[in-house]
């Protein structure tokens, strides 16, 4: 059987791509499996595009890379994320909000406060799947590149979310089976997340943000917003072209 | 938009037939909206059809019913009940379990208590895509047929799992949505169940509930055999054919 130390979510997106990163910085030389799903968001060519150059550039075996499909998101709808859904939203991101201060409690969202992007408990079906994989690969620990104080405000991004689900997830499975939901970004500002991968060589031109792009990214939506914030906060330039940066 | 008070997961099986029954007593006249997963299942093709004879049964429309495929789960494997893995088992329940006591508090699974037709956290999936849909749909309750104290012990079964679940639910989901796990039959015996349903007049002919056969129940695999115990306890003939009963 293959075995794994941890299985990483990997949407292909920078905080996936910096969880990545500190996962095998964590674990090496013990191989981490990746999973990236297709649930029909607008740009999933190439967000997968993405996920695979990433997985190459870590020299991922074959065996450890799971591509699934959640096409049943799409049907079920609620999202302006999804393919047929409405319009992404230019910006929407809390610029008013305070800088994020590592370790404060995130306020939880205001009702009517969720962006339109939000995909209705989109994370605990990509969990699920990772829970069952990490469980017959005999993985521990499953790692999670959400952000909760410096992002777009989705629910399933705080990590008491993560905590409640870590719980549900030690019982829904056998009882020898023990994992740990990993979040090591979850505290940090956009620009600490673009230092610290900055800091473990992350390969950030190899990596998709845009939420309505496909060729080069629109600059405007939330994603790339928030996205290009974190490089401004870093000093850093970020590597890919922008239509609007 | 579609509105339901509550998602039944309906897998077409004599639990979840009966659980169906409960969510439309409880609830009725508002409707309830079903959920049927194909995830590479032996009997797949059979479930399916009770489940869509159920949702007949009970004069779904169609736009409250949701089938879809988590074929992931088959790739991921771990279980003999996928198409593809090894060979379902015959018998293999606790025959020398005490009677479940209802109100009792089921003992944990010892390692390597669990049967190998357990499939890795395959119920997180079902629950995750009932959340999803149940706040598109604006529903506050999710029916699930799990059944604890005199089951096959999975542990994706027990109702701390769903404790624990409904909490990550809550905390996923945007602020003004509230959702309860309801079990109802979670603490009830096998032949409680069948009783349970002939009071409310489940049409048992309908349901599907064996590991291996399509088209004549074989009788010897663990969930004919939990259903024939049922229907003996209760005194009550099962309305199907067995191969062997």
């Amino acid at each position: 059987m293959a075995r794994a130390a941890a299985v990483a979510l990997v949407s292909g997106g920078m905080d996936s791509a910096v969880t990545l990163a500190v996962a095998r910085r964590d674990l090496a030389p013990a191989p981490v499996a990746v999973l990236h799903a297709d649930y029909g968001q607008r740009t999933e060519t190439r967000e997968r595009q993405a996920f695979r150059a990433l997985a190459d550039f870590h020299g991922v075996p074959a065996h450890l890379r799971l591509e699934i499909s959640l096409a049943h998101l799409a049907r079920i709808g609620g999202s302006s994320l999804l393919a047929g859904g409405p319009a992404v939203p230019h910006g929407g991101i809390p610029h008013d909000r305070p800088a994020a201060r590592a370790g404060a409690a995130a306020p939880p969202p205001e009702p009517g406060a969720i962006p339109s992007t939000y995909v209705p408990f989109r994370n605990a079906h990509l969990l699920a799947v990772a829970v069952s994989w990490a469980e017959v690969l005999g993985a521990n620990g499953i790692y999670v590149g959400a952000v909760e104080e410096d992002s777009s405000g989705y629910p399933d991004c705080r990590r008491e979310f993560y905590d409640a689900f870590e719980l549900a997830a030690n019982l829904g499975t056998r009882p020898e089976t023990r994992l740990a939901l990993l979040t090591p970004l979850v505290k940090l500002s956009k620009g600490a997340i673009v230092r610290l991968g900055m800091d473990l060589d992350v390969p950030f031109e190899l990596t998709w943000s845009c939420y309505t792009g496909e060729d080069v990214a629109c600059g405007v939506c939330e994603s790339c917003q928030l996205r290009l914030r974190g490089f401004r906060e870093a000093g850093v330039t970020d590597p890919i072209p922008y239509a609007r940066p």
